[in-house]
């Protein structure tokens, strides 16, 4: 009800009377004021003037789940929304929620993390507020080891949404992360839960640095407002993001995952270059050729001998000349 | 504080008056009486005679948490049991434990299962009281594509346990059932939660058919008390299992894969046979040549290619000549 108050209060020019909204959504006038007051602690900023009504001044500043739905137009790429205050982590929520049956798109956010974390239990750093901290629960008909796909996917996603919104042009550092200017400003977070023959449910997760200011970050870091000088609308950025998933997922399931790998190409700060790979079996050093059909970084040894990795911990080093 | 009751009655030759437990355990007698009426509730038959106190007459026929460790004697593996009388399915409460931090080894079984699950969310029939329904929450440090060895190093655990425990002798039906003169005694089911390139934990189901009768299945499926015409007991047959998973899972965590193989090729329903195997990738139909030291199957097609499958559905083929 929260979200068809507000949605009243935006498509109106100027005020709305309580009397108005109370006979279209068929509740009291005393429940209009109740969620106007609701509306007012999340932060909206709404005037009341007697005999007028109520107009909206301004929106917080707040990954609410209806500023998230709101005009968001995609088919499921959420269409069910969870949004927090604050939460140890959004993958934990989403894979509880997961197991609980929450259908495919359905996203969880949250303002702040206490305990995000990045791949093999790293910590992500979630200062409330500034960033968008989110999962989405996918139900692809996959195999657990088609997963490095929908990692490369999300990121091609990421990246066009923040081109769209902001104008900035980052590129994908294989398997999990965004840079921009040599320094990180998102990371993906792939889980699943499977049999060994079938994904039951996948969660990918997303930080993103939007408004973080340096002081929040590592010195390898960077934000897109640091980048732009810019403050930047989370939401505007969230929803061009959910969109960009519904896309590119569709693709990844027709089968069109060449899409993404030429996307993946000529935006990539790992092909080409000299890297250090590091993974649970091993190192490997070498030359990164490309990425393969699979998802997977193929890197010419100096050998000559190519092997290919599916994850780990990449180090790009300084071209011998 | 069962369990404790239950072992001091054990233990003793004979009758022991509640004020011997009652002064041992540090508790008052009205709570040896409120233990011994929970464990009467439980199935024990407890007889108590005034001046002499209680006898433990017989045990009830149930995968209780205190008679499953009771001399189990083993380092982790059953170290924490919960049991329960009915659940929907023992894998989603592993799952769920799993997802709160239960440490390796933790068992989870239930008299009956309402929902009871095989392969691709096929059902079990998971008749109350007849067989043994649990899962194992295990936390290798693999990734999530070297699952298979952890399905056939169960297989082989339990066929250990049952020829120990009723000298029946099982094969391995590639990839996770067992079959006693071509029927299915037992399905072993792999679950997991995981990044790309890291397990979290996973889940390992275990249906096994012991005094189910013949009307309770079906025609393709038998039960340990069909083949030795006798009521098996559980507990022994549980925990012959339990110790048998610690010392297989101990060698395959050694990288000691090769002793399973071994078994599997030495006790195998599949190697040598003509089969046709389907998985999401389609079907393949051939000689079933040999397991691979990935646990996949290798199957030498009519073509001469030979193929290797990870997972999927078996059926044998009649020889052709």
């Amino acid at each position: 009800m929260q979200g068809r108050i507000i949605q009243f209060l935006k498509q109106a020019d100027g005020y709305v009377s309580g009397e108005e909204m109370s006979d279209d959504l068929h509740i009291s006038r005393a429940a209009v004021w109740k969620y106007i007051d609701q509306l007012r602690q999340d932060g909206y900023d709404i005037l009341a003037v007697p005999h007028l009504g109520y107009k909206l001044q301004s929106l917080p500043d707040k990954m609410l789940a209806h500023e998230i739905q709101f005009g968001l137009s995609t088919k499921f790429m959420g269409q069910k929304v969870y949004s927090f205050d604050s939460l140890a982590s959004t993958m934990d929520e989403a894979f509880r929620l997961g197991m609980e049956g929450a259908p495919e798109g359905t996203v969880i956010c949250a303002e702040g993390q206490t305990k995000g974390r990045g791949r093999l239990g790293r910590s992500w750093l979630s200062p409330r507020g500034k960033g968008i901290y989110c999962s989405l629960i996918l139900r692809p008909k996959l195999l657990p080891t088609q997963m490095p796909p929908l990692t490369l996917m999300t990121a091609v996603a990421l990246a066009e949404a923040m081109r769209q919104t902001t104008s900035l042009q980052s590129v994908i550092k294989w398997p999990n992360d965004l840079l921009i200017h040599s320094r990180k400003v998102a990371g993906i977070l792939t889980e699943l839960r499977a049999e060994v023959d079938q994904v039951k449910f996948v969660v990918i997760g997303v930080g993103l640095n939007v408004n973080t200011n340096s002081h929040q970050l590592l010195d390898t870091a960077t934000s897109l407002k640091i980048e732009t000088k810019k403050t930047i609308n989370r939401i505007e950025v969230f929803q061009a993001f959910l969109r960009s998933m519904e896309i590119w997922y569709g693709k990844v399931l027709k089968g069109q995952f060449d899409s993404v790998l030429d996307y993946c190409r000529q935006h990539s700060a790992t092909i080409k270059k000299h890297v250090r790979i590091h993974d649970a079996t091993g190192d490997a050093q070498g030359q990164a050729l490309d990425i393969d059909h699979d998802g997977g970084l193929l890197i010419r040894q100096a050998s000559g001998v190519i092997v290919k990795k599916m994850a780990g911990d990449v180090m790009t080093l300084r071209d011998k000349s």
